[in-house]
């Protein structure tokens, strides 16, 4: 399946932060949402980083940070991999065992189209594996019957 | 495969804390340890709770909570669904599923043996579909030839 078709049938709103954002404010929204990452975009919305719950924890670990004073600026990961909507599941899924993601930005061009887990996609990844074994094992049934 | 096996496997220590040490120093563990939950024992070793990166980020965006003063016990999940070291890996995967958990501790009767993370599961249930999808190919292919 392509990254856009899953999206699709998901039909979740993508929540974002700015930079400037406080770390409190960003911290409310991912657990207000329940949701472990967002896209920190700028005021032309184009994508320049990605929050993160473990940003937060990292920030919170760090001696001497006062993190309830702190930007989302100074926590978030600058420049994140990101992948394009017409990619597959697989091959977003394989880009976040790789580098050890858990979220991941899905691009249309420049501009932001939506936003993936490893949950959603080793999921996916299961279900093609189970119709893959279900096809196997309809010819090999089909075979031997003949 | 059984838990058991594949945490054998993996072969990476438990990283624990107590309920009552800071939020501050289980954060710098989750953090060093590149962690996102960790399971909570008391002084007799007793599971008594599960620590996560999305309780601490809940704690920061609560209204009035002083974070940098909180202990693990205001801000752990108590009683955690569990497992047990001889259940199957689709087994854990369908329980973190259900109820939307990322980790999970892994008991051995009364006794913590493990944590499992929802990352563990699926790819050890992708490697299994996949290994099926094989063996079902094969058959097929040599039913094909006779």
């Amino acid at each position: 399946m392509n990254i856009e078709t899953y999206l699709k049938s998901r039909q979740s709103a993508v929540i974002s932060c700015r930079p400037e954002d406080s770390v409190i404010s960003a911290a409310t929204l991912l657990s207000d949402n329940k949701i472990g990452a967002m896209p920190v975009l700028d005021a032309q919305d184009r994508l320049v980083g990605l929050l993160s719950e473990r940003d937060i924890v990292r920030g919170l670990a760090t001696p001497n940070a006062d993190i309830l004073h702190m930007l989302v600026s100074e926590l978030m990961s600058a420049n994140p991999v990101t992948c394009n909507r017409g990619d597959t599941m697989e091959r977003a899924m394989k880009l976040m065992n790789r580098h050890r993601f858990r979220h991941m930005p899905v691009m249309d061009g420049d501009v932001l189209f939506g936003m993936l887990s490893i949950r959603d996609a080793l999921e996916d990844m299961v279900h093609e594996k189970e119709l893959e074994a279900n096809v196997m094992r309809d010819i090999s049934i089909a075979s031997r019957s003949r």
